[in-house]
């Protein structure tokens, strides 16, 4: 039975290319993207896909070249997810908050052939250029720059330009009648993803066509995306490919639209990153947004666990409800398996909610690989699974929750401290309005937790001074009646603005570097009563700070 | 870039396998399936499932053996789903409807080593397993009868046995630790489904484990159920799998019910065959029912074309809502393309809802074949398309819609004529239960179309007589004003009861052995007035119908 042969009518290259495929025969006349002026269908985004393909082609870019983009979410974006992979070529999405020097990092690092760059972006990109250009000069390392193309603003072209080529005159100039470049094999990469680098350099994710098919069904499924959907762009494209939404809006024959509108309910709101606070998800629920809380890392091509809903937690107090809705959840339906293990037995945790140890996943959605990375890919990857390097615990009902990541779990006197609980009881505070908990030193405890606090400013310009009037002991005082001893900050550093990278994570690393050269002694704090008082005992980190 | 090795952690076989273990871990303690007065959660049918793989496996059950099993909806048949794949084995559903010369049919023809029955349906299985008997004393090319396990009623047990293994016992001593046989390759058979056979040998199609995950995913996508479901199993599962439902259900943490309880709207009911009449749509729609059509076939693994509602429609009138909801719509998410092709030249019709052609499918939800059919196979793989057999039109907004079986075709003086269009008219017809045309041969035309039909009864008993009153010459009237001439039925058969195969569809190729008996004379038949003598004129339909 199993001699029969695979062929092309039952056995086809999972690609998410078909859906806009598939989106342009059934939902042709559908609107596919709507961007101020500018409304197109699916069959015209089709066309003008294939057009810009094409044009690419003949460009020389062929099969595996990366092509890199730097701009915010215009049709242009929209249509490169499509239009680059139709070339056979790899999509390279460059975060737009970083600097010429980053920017530069990442068109080297991906060799990439071609780059993109919105109009506004322009001054950015040439400086990223030239930096490549004296280093090709100083070093021969990096043989060619890469060709540049900008994208000039569609609904008002301001004639912007570096160099000749601009993205409108591409797709005008391309052959509607191209016919993509089959890809032969699901596992070839069609997008490559830097992460944000907030511990080493930023390393290059790998994307399959058979992982990006699959997360994008996985992310529809997760979250009940219906047929038809009006699609707020509010997550940008750059970042893990908008999480997938890129392919799976031309999968539903949705529309995006950024322009404002009465809100009918339901609005269904997707989140990630650090879960929302239980008041937080209250409030928004009351006035009809319905939340959903998604966990998910750029190596898992976007969300892997999904917070999924059950209808018997209907009838909890509010409360509670939010708490569970906080959780991280059950693995999104195309992952294959996710667990908790022991960080040095690698064995499975009891699921208790309290055991922690890290999260580890395995499924056709995670990456191919890091590019050019054979150390990293060798730490990621172990005995079958990825490592998220995130620390969680399972609950009875088989939900996971997210305790830290591991690099910041606090060790005190043998305890495992996560430092996400610790904020999560800092953020409890009504004045806090930032909070990062890292490892300090201790001479006894080998590590204990150190607090980085910023305040709430008060709306009342002359009542500004309010914002000073929290101590240290009354944050601490907080603490101690919301977590076990062990666990309460041994210090607190109150900052105007605590650091954060291009996608606003707090930087920690440097927070660890400040908190290294602390020395607890919590007899001497106990006296000081100001958090100014505070800060004098700590220069180096007032210099740091903007206070 | 594409040197990135595959490994278990980014590289994991599609199976729907999958999805009940992350059930077992994600929705435990929720219920997986309810009859009468048995309940099972999902962790207890993962429990179970493991067991019962492991007895499998203790009775030498290996590597694509196929398992065969005879039984209507019961918590078994939802089982073996999972259990038989689990055991690295085919499983094989018998539609119960079938006598026992076809059970023996398929059991020689899928050498199954293991039958399953259900206590009620010992008695044809004992028959089958005769005739087979039988032939293997008689010409020895049956090798060895498959091994008889009893599934007796869960609920009540009976004693009934055929043999000495019964399934609860078989779970009972199943290994709960058994650890799933791995699925190498997602390439390798999971079940084994066999045509009706309405105008041949039934054929045994072959799904692959890639396909059924992906047509899984397909169908919950398509029909866009939500989590936590509460599945009414009227679909029998023998039935393609029931639609792959059987694995969906599990994908979405759903329980079957098969209880009765009160009905709270809304209650989404997918239905597929041939596309409910407008005025059915309209009365089921108006109590709170919403319907969605969708087209399949075995081959498909279900459903291949689902008829997505469109918002813009709602303002429509409901006659016309009714027709767009007839058609048969686009394709399902994960099929890679459709198409309808010319019948000769198989290029593409063109998209005006009028010109017919055969409508082709491809995608990795296509079975992988026919077993022990290369003829068959050749026939239905052609030019990296699979060949439905049916025909079809595109509308100009890309939605197909099914005109006939392409052999159902009637092809009169060069024009191609649909039989399902006529036999839509005819149902218009009040007093019309049954319709079925098909071609008879034409002096002139080569063919034309000849209807057999049935007749509502009339509910009183005592004007039962009416039910003989309605003249060929009304039905052809009634045709003539909704249909261009050349499509009207030359002849009108009347029957009391069509003649249908164990699922229900009409045997046309049993009344197209009688319509080529026929010699049109539509002169003759004018001046009959009734229909007993429009049957006294055709002595051969009359003694084959029971009128």
């Amino acid at each position: 039975m199993d001699n029969l042969p695979k062929c092309p009518a039952n056995y086809t290259t999972l690609t998410p290319l078909t859906f806009l495929m598939r989106a342009s025969a059934s939902y042709a006349n559908r609107p596919s993207v709507i961007h101020e002026g500018t409304k197109f269908t699916w069959s015209q985004t089709y066309d003008r896909c294939r057009r810009l393909a094409s044009s690419l082609r003949g460009l020389n870019i062929s099969k595996n070249d990366v092509v890199s983009v730097l701009a915010p979410n215009i049709p242009a974006m929209y249509e490169m997810h499509f239009a680059v992979p139709m070339a056979g070529a790899v999509l390279n999405t460059i975060n737009i908050r970083l600097d010429p020097k980053n920017i530069a990092t990442i068109l080297r690092h991906s060799e990439a052939k071609v780059f993109f760059v919105d109009y506004e972006f322009v001054s950015r990109a040439k400086e990223a250029l030239r930096i490549l250009m004296e280093e090709k000069n100083q070093t021969e390392q990096y043989s060619s720059l890469p060709l540049v193309i900008v994208i000039d603003d569609i609904n008002s072209p301001t004639g912007i330009r570096l160099g000749e080529l601009e993205y409108e005159q591409m797709v005008h100039h391309g052959n509607p009648n191209y016919f993509p470049e089959e890809i032969q094999d699901e596992w070839s990469p069609i997008a490559l993803n830097y992460t944000s680098g907030t511990t080493s350099e930023p390393k290059g994710v790998v994307y399959s066509h058979r992982g990006a098919y699959l997360s994008t069904l996985s992310l529809i499924l997760g979250w009940e995306m219906g047929s038809e959907p009006v699609y707020l762009w509010t997550l940008p494209m750059f970042h893990c490919n908008g999480w997938t939404f890129t392919w799976g809006i031309a999968a539903r024959g949705g529309a995006k639209a950024s322009e404002k509108r009465p809100i009918k309910n339901p609005v269904n709101i997707l989140t990630g990153g650090a879960p929302p606070p239980a008041a937080l998800l209250e409030e928004i629920e009351s006035i009809g947004f319905h939340v959903t809380h998604a966990y998910g890392l750029t190596e898992a091509t976007g969300p892997a666990l999904v917070c999924e809903w059950q209808k018997k937690w209907n009838v909890l107090p509010k409360r509670e409800q939010s708490s569970l809705k906080a959780r991280q959840g059950v693995s999104v339906l195309t992952l294959a398996d996710v667990d908790v293990k022991n960080l040095k037995t690698m064995e499975s945790v009891a699921r208790d909610g309290e055991t922690m140890g890290e999260i580890v996943l395995k499924g056709s959605g995670i990456m191919m690989g890091y590019f050019k990375d054979n150390e990293a890919n060798a730490k990621a990857f172990e005995d079958g699974w990825f490592r998220t390097g995130d620390v969680g615990v399972i609950h009875k009902d088989g939900y996971l929750e997210i305790k830290d990541r591991s690099k910041d779990v606090i060790i005190s006197g043998g305890e495992n401290i996560s430092s996400v609980e610790v904020e999560n009881v800092l953020y409890m505070h009504p004045k806090v309005l930032e909070a990062a908990v890292v490892a300090m030193p201790h001479p006894k405890w080998g590590e204990s937790p150190c607090a980085f606090v910023s305040l709430k400013k008060n709306n009342d310009e002359k009542k500004r001074s309010d914002f000073f009037s929290v101590t240290e002991d009354e944050i601490i005082g907080h603490c101690r009646k919301n977590l076990p001893h062990f666990m309460v900050p041994k210090k607190v550093i109150f900052m105007e603005e605590l650091p954060k990278n291009g996608n606003n994570k707090f930087l920690k690393n440097e927070l660890r570097d400040k908190a290294k050269c602390l020395v607890v002694n919590h007899e001497e704090n106990k006296n000081k009563k100001t958090n100014n008082q505070v800060n004098q005992n700590n220069h180096q980190i007032l210099t740091m700070s903007r206070l």
